[in-house]
């Protein structure tokens, strides 16, 4: 995933009610809270990672499935389930990074290059553990349910990453369905739960809002995988071809593969020098396969918007927005 | 852990009750499918792990904790929490396999050594996460809070293992917490869940029940500890001194520092081969402090016993045989 910060989320933040800048704050706190308040070993390896920032995106997705909070609501519940979902999130990046052998995180050394793989490992079980202790807090089965099956999803879909890797048979299909475990399935996973912190009257919105945060997380990984084609470093604080020259067959080379015959027969395991991967990018992109990629993400996001169910203006407006700012990270 | 066999808790099964050898086999069906019925991808690897066997102490425990079930009792709930403690173990497992670069795993070839490091991480979040799904079907929130709890320590027992390798400075009270965190806490989760589904008279007693898994969870690392420096590698499968050469400071060698000086300038870095390993072993055992440590370990399991709350004859004697099984482990 692109470092390139959403900076279009001021605008959600803004629209989506005065509430929200507080509740994301929330977030913060409690984020920080759980990294220093358990002792000197989680604050030590998971500050780096869960304090250190990050779009929270995620965590907006929960406040906007909630809604705007009544009179008397605190929203407290809400709070629990974006710290939870955040967790998650942070304890798969710190995996991520151990497998990858990464450098940098957020712009920081990784937990993996300054304490090694076994601390790595331990400090993503951890943050995983919290997320489930953190959630539990609402004494919602429900909940737990939501979370644990999003987590269950991104273990399957690392999974089906490396069982794909370097492989010429992967097709749109099993591309996509990769891609709803690895990343969709959070997004929906967040909106679904802010649904059921949200009003008694919008937790019947649970399932369509879950859909819609399962389009936009689709979208999401799309985009980002066409960004790895296509997009500048400047933009994108990557190398391009990074995913191809891991291996990660995505949709852009897969579309290509289809138009371009020599593509077809091509080994990845080939493609070894940042200079060969950029080439490659520049032969799929020569196929029109990178617009075709973007497109059917442009497609997938506006079906979020037209389908999403009856809410207030505000709440519309904003998870509007998010799937805009989405978009705009490939503009 | 050894691999020795509890060759008594076939003793345990008989005096709990007629109905614990249908439990425990109902976890192994459970175990099985959940392997089996997620997809090629989990099984292929998962399938390795959980449905090898082991010795299903943990699930045991939740049996033992719930007690005989009533009439209509089908015990749907207490075969979900020992279906799900076993796979947070059997997640565990497979993390330290990879940390610990292992080649075998319950005499079968590891994930991390058939999958690599990759597949093997993913696969051991996907069994924490099916965990997780498992003990939710429950619909009770205070189980997850459990098993949530027990699961962060794990983490947390392994971070502070890592923080104390090779260090000279580890007293036996850190040593302890250690092994509270990343053994005890598990047992004492599977006897507190399993109590949880218990008879409802019996919930009262879910606090006395989970220290005594804990007393038994911390003798059984005790009393694990001791057996690395002075069991026989035909009695427990593993080389002796295999801890020390790993680094990890266990309560025997901590105990020999206190008494022999030389010991307790030792670099724990310099013992390098398995010959200079074993003679560490000796020197430990010279100084008294493995009887010392195993006088310990068995105060701790009369403890426990001794401490039982008022159970039902069957569930006491079932628990009394469960406390000694782990101490003839070591005989």
């Amino acid at each position: 995933m692109t470092r390139t910060a959403l900076a279009s989320l001021d605008a959600v933040l803004r629209a989506g009610g005065p509430h929200l800048p507080g509740l994301m704050g929330r977030v913060e706190e409690r984020l920080r809270e759980l990294a220093v308040g358990h002792g000197p070993l989680l604050a030590e390896h998971a500050e780096m990672t869960v304090a250190a920032g990050g779009k929270r995106l995620r965590p907006l997705l929960v406040f906007l499935g909630a809604g705007e909070p009544s009179g008397d609501g605190l929203s407290v519940g809400a709070v629990r389930a974006a710290v939870a979902v955040e967790l998650i999130h942070s304890a798969t990046l710190v995996h991520d990074d151990v497998l990858d052998d990464a450098e940098l995180r957020r712009g920081r050394p990784s937990v993996v290059a300054t304490a090694g793989r076994g601390i790595a490992t331990a400090t993503g079980d951890l943050l995983f553990s919290r997320a489930f202790a953190e959630l539990t807090r609402n004494g919602r089965a429900e909940e737990v349910r939501v979370l644990s099956a999003a987590s269950s999803a991104l273990a399957e879909g690392e999974l089906l990453q490396r069982a794909d890797a370097w492989s010429a048979d992967v097709d749109p299909d099993r591309y996509l369905q990769r891609c709803e475990l690895k990343t969709a399935a959070l997004f929906a996973a967040a909106c679904e739960l802010g649904a059921l912190e949200g009003a008694p009257d919008r937790v019947s919105a649970a399932g369509e809002l879950a859909l819609f945060g399962r389009r936009v997380g689709l979208a999401f990984q799309l985009l980002d995988d066409v960004l790895d084609v296509s997009g500048s470093p400047e933009h994108t604080g990557k190398r391009r071809g990074a995913d191809l020259l891991d291996g990660t067959v995505t949709l852009p080379l897969i579309l290509a593969r289809q138009k371009d015959s020599a593509l077809a027969q091509l080994d990845l395991r080939t493609i070894r020098s940042e200079q060969a991967a950029a080439e490659l990018c520049d032969r799929i992109e020569a196929t029109g396969a990178v617009a075709q990629a973007r497109e059917r993400a442009l497609g997938i996001v506006s079906a979020a918007k037209a389908e999403l169910p009856d809410l207030e203006p505000e709440q519309r407006s904003a998870l509007e927005l998010v799937a805009d700012a989405v978009v705009e990270r490939y503009a």
